[in-house]
């Protein structure tokens, strides 16, 4: 017999918060919210100060399955080359879902307009670390300037998460050749 | 002596619509928009059939204007290379100002997740414009791949409004290299 914990209100909050500004946008109401968590809005004031905290939590709550999902495993033996290849893969194969709709945390500073809202504290944090992944990379493969090599991918990055998003872009036969245009130029081969 | 025509009521509400939707998202009220063009909303309501019409209507207003601070003259003499980095340059140029927020063609498909809707439709109409340009350039220019290099570009060309709009990167020492980088790629010297 197995024992599953039903999902608490705060859990519920997040994870609606979540998806369903991941679909529809930062715009989505307090009422949906709510109604979407099978919360009242009484609880949701009792458990977050206020939606844009709830957004911010609930954006720092997926911040380690979105890494998992994009990053190779810390002890994957490939070259640093074939580790940044490998965010962009996810990257494209992620896009193919019908539900895709870009990079959460590029969308979210997008919308929201404002960096110094929590929400977006915690977007340009996330994707920092993922800039830095790329940073560490460079560097240990020897790239010539591992500093633009860094800037250089998480523009793609955000480029093509944005244009996949937008259905604009299918990605294949796109990111991988432009990545390994840029390796080959900062001389990681 | 000057005369100057005053805007009309419709030329207000296009302006206010394209200035607040920019500037705040496409999440602007009809309250504020009136208010902002000093228009009542039943003279708004009868000049546009909703606001998704006046939003799409103040997109397409923009167009020639959006393209003619990017794109070079007609009848600009210098090479097809040239031309490509002449757009990227002046991106870089308007990134610095501190009231840009992103390509405003990207940021509604992003914030609208909607691709059906009339203001979508009118931007991806128009960055299709933007992505034909660089087709037609790489291909005069004898590009080894003139579909791959204007999808390249257009993709670092909405990565970096992106960032930029975000304040995550200023562009400067990124754009014009990576750009460079897949012009000689595409054996566009």
């Amino acid at each position: 017999m197995t024992t599953q914990t039903k999902p608490t209100p705060r859990e519920r909050l997040l994870e609606a918060a979540a998806t369903l500004a991941y679909r529809e946008g930062v715009g989505v109401g307090v009422e949906a919210l709510c109604k979407a968590a099978g919360v009242s809005k009484r609880s949701m004031y009792q458990l977050f100060e206020s939606k844009d905290d709830l957004l911010a939590a609930s954006l720092e709550r997926r911040a380690a399955s979105y890494a998992a999902r994009l990053l190779p495993e810390a002890d994957d033996p490939r070259s640093p080359r074939e580790r940044i290849l490998h965010v962009f893969e996810q990257l494209e194969s992620q896009a193919g879902a019908p539900e895709f709709h870009g990079c959460a945390y590029l969308a979210v500073q997008i919308e929201l307009k404002d960096q110094s809202h929590p929400a977006s504290r915690v977007a340009h944090q996330v994707k920092g670390n993922l800039t830095a992944f790329f940073r560490g990379e460079a560097e240990r493969g020897g790239a010539s300037d591992p500093d633009l090599l860094a800037r250089q991918l998480i523009l793609v990055f955000d480029g093509a998460s944005a244009r996949a998003g937008i259905r604009a872009d299918k990605l294949t036969g796109l990111i991988v050749p432009t990545v390994a245009t840029l390796l080959d130029a900062a001389d990681m081969h």
